[in-house]
């Protein structure tokens, strides 16, 4: 509890932070969700195809077309099967980082499944862009403590899958980027048939007032809007459309800082707010 | 991946293409469903009724009204149990295409079986309307690769199951004219009671509004705007003014081209685009 | 099918007809889900138990002011907890009508519990009542062929619980009276809490938007716009002040005609529609 | 059945009544979900973490804002865990009160743990306050006849849990201030992925506008306004705006008396509404 609540610090007097995130999932969920026996049937494996063979690029477009770059967390399976992927991020001046090999879900991994798909990503991180990433993003934005150590043991800069704060904080020792589930595409938009989907698509254009809600609210706070899309969902020309209009909105305010999370981790650590804003990753022991 | 994306080019300088397509389903599914027992309930029965008693002669009320033509896809043994849908609807201009037998749901139909339907309902199709329908629509928007290939070894000119891009393209050396959910009536509208449903109906109004910034948002790409509708669901009269309201906005911009799915499989076919967009219906061995 | 298709003729030149149909269910429901073991708890009881305290007073204030006459649907176990309700709906000139006795669900009941339960309410209402009620309609609007005779053969005039066409027809020689989801107030509204319910409440004024929207268009097709609520849920505050801005809408149309079901349905059977809209309530044998 | 219905009577000449209550669960609930085996995942716990870090001084900041007081209940882990909480409530003239210790489910809970948790609770909270409190609130909003004993035998002047009036009410001799889930954040807003969601966050303003409908249709029936909120998720920026725009709006409303569930409580006792709204917590002996 923190009764004396510091303000976070933006650089340059800016009075709040956005970084657009991109999960290049592809078919790495379907992957890890069928490695024990993978169905014949392609309708999935087509609605997620539409990510490399489309939808990545009109993103990488409409972050161009609004002068921002974005931060892509590309599962290693993802980067093998499509190896223009990260280089081609790179070019472009936008971050890649880490997101597991198969897109391996924390709750049904073990820590040496764990290391040994982080360790094998960030070899095939460097082979294919010649750098190591700066940060790690937890598919369905999970994480344990024994997980966030092997991120810092590898020298890793940031970790960005916890909802601790609305701003940059550092959680056993290792910088978190905070996401929310209120700004990620996923929940609203992904619709994938066959009777296991528990709502339908919500409207693009609710999405987006809700999002620019969200980024007008945060403000008054100081807060981090990080805005998390998948390019076969959000690459589709309606939900294109509704990312138009909030960067739109969003790059007209000179208070706001544009960066990528590498970026973003990188002012945490030599700003006033180091220090400030540290917590501890407890697991309780249960019986209370 | 293609780093290099062609724009796709519609016949006579249009900027995108309109399809209105019927999934004639009535009792169909729910044949399907009870296949193995079925149930002394009219509940289900009578609202799916609703669609070949009144619903589907509505939407072809509104469709006239409009001057479009449309491609409705049958199963089989809802031509059989209502011998003038067929004839009628071709009498009127519409395309018909092939919906399996029963209904058939992919994840739960061996190939042998899925062949068996083919084969019976393309000769009551002929029988019936005197032509071979040119093309087939996936029950639940699902395929395999068997099942592409069962379709290219019987001369039909495309499937419209699947969603790799937004606009046609070719999978397995057939021509695909792509669905997408957010355009389906049946995940926003429909209700069946008794404890099954898994959210209630969306307004008529708040779709309309989606499906119609899907249009404008696709047009920017040269998509295709599929829509897909139920009788037994559409025919009621709130969506037949929802969707007479979509229907008059977008048939009074220009560069949108209506046309059946077919006619655009045709074009496809013939048109610069061929060759261009060419993927492989390719399953994962699982291991990664 | 009906390729000829009459029109439905109403009374004195009217387009359209409404009615308001009010299901009094109070803690009926949740005795028969739990007929089996009956828990402690009261959370689920006291929500309901607002429908006889207060909410059904509520509705037939709001339907008083509007001068409308509703169609109540009592099961007897509520008729014999509170006696007061069926005799004093009687007095303000609402049609009373059969709910079952203990709201028991078709697909759960046999014929026989059926018919037991429909002759002690039957024997309920005419010694509450002074009268035999003209019509029933279904818990969870679900019917059986072997129901519909057992009505017919009591001599009900009509049933209230299919969606077969958007206005009274005949199924197996029995005036069905038809309802449809889209203008019931519990898939909206009802939410009880404990894990078990499967999306949110919507707000309140959204479902008004839209059961206008539904009155309009079904006014262009001459459907009865045939709205249910319940005490317990549509008598709370927000959704009373909903149902007011509906009905002060629709009784500001000269052209729809307002009346109870058991008005309904004596117009039907004496009009130029009877005889017009006949249907079987046959059940598939299955394998097709 | 009360057809003579006494309209509930305000103080000082109030049309209605508004309570702003913040349940203060922060991990409670998490710990007695996984009481059996915990897991060594740290997302929820982060999630839930926001509220005591930063959710609950944004409320208590909102709420001086507006000049509220409003009813803090507390889990007594929650207060054990985070021992500044319940004084710095009180400190600044807020009502604090019991929400059992662990968030214990009535549904899963004896009778004996109940009253285990709930004495623990009571000295825990005499010892960090100095006072008894006044009211309880049931986690998830259950109860049954034996722990409303328990609370009257206990001395406590109020439960809030229950939803059998829209005022306040006396149930077996205690008396009621009653909650509705239409005014809860929870159902609208909670989202905690990992695949147990069953519907994705509804947005802010959309829900802001909902309870504001339900204020203003409640204020003509004499209703008290119970709106509640958990800090780690109406704490975050998006819905302490909504809440703001909420709270700005009912405050500019002379006829609401604003005021704690406590002293509600008071007023009711000594009010003419005493002995007017008195039930029986009757659970039903089932077969009927």
């Amino acid at each position: 509890m923190t009764l004396d609540r510091p303000s976070y610090v933006w650089p340059g007097g800016k009075r709040s932070a956005a970084c657009f995130s991109v999960d290049v999932d592809a078919e790495a969920p379907y992957l890890w969700q069928h490695r024990a026996a993978m169905p014949d049937t392609i309708g999935a494996l087509e609605q997620r195809r539409f990510g490399p063979r489309e939808g990545l690029w009109r993103l990488t477009d409409l972050l161009e077309r609004h002068g921002i770059r974005g931060s892509f967390y590309v599962p290693g399976v993802v980067a093998e099967t499509y190896p223009d992927i990260l280089p081609e991020l790179c070019r472009r001046g936008h971050e890649v980082g880490l997101h597991g090999w198969l897109h391996e879900l924390v709750a049904d991994t073990t820590q040496a499944d764990f290391v040994r798909a982080l360790d094998r990503a960030l070899a095939l991180f460097e082979a294919q862009t010649g750098q190591a990433p700066a940060g790690f993003r937890s598919p369905a934005w999970e994480m344990t403590p024994a997980m966030l150590a092997a991120l810092r043991e590898r020298g890793l800069r940031y970790d960005s899958s916890l909802m601790g704060y609305e701003h940059p904080y550092e959680i056993d020792g290792i910088t978190e980027i905070p996401v929310h589930w209120s700004v990620d595409d996923a929940i609203y938009f992904k619709f994938l048939g066959g009777g296991a989907d528990k709502w339908p698509p919500v409207a693009p254009l609710h999405v987006g007032e809700a999002w620019l809600h969200e980024w007008r609210s945060g403000s008054a706070y100081g807060s981090l809007f990080m805005v998390t899309v998948h390019p076969w969902i959000s690459g589709r020309a309606g939900r294109i459309a509704m990312l138009d209009h909030v960067l739109e909105t969003i790059t007209g305010d000179a208070a706001t800082w544009w960066a990528t999370a590498a970026e973003i981790a990188d002012w945490h650590a030599r700003s006033p707010n180091a220090g400030r804003f540290l917590v501890a990753a407890t697991v309780p022991t249960g019986a209370a």
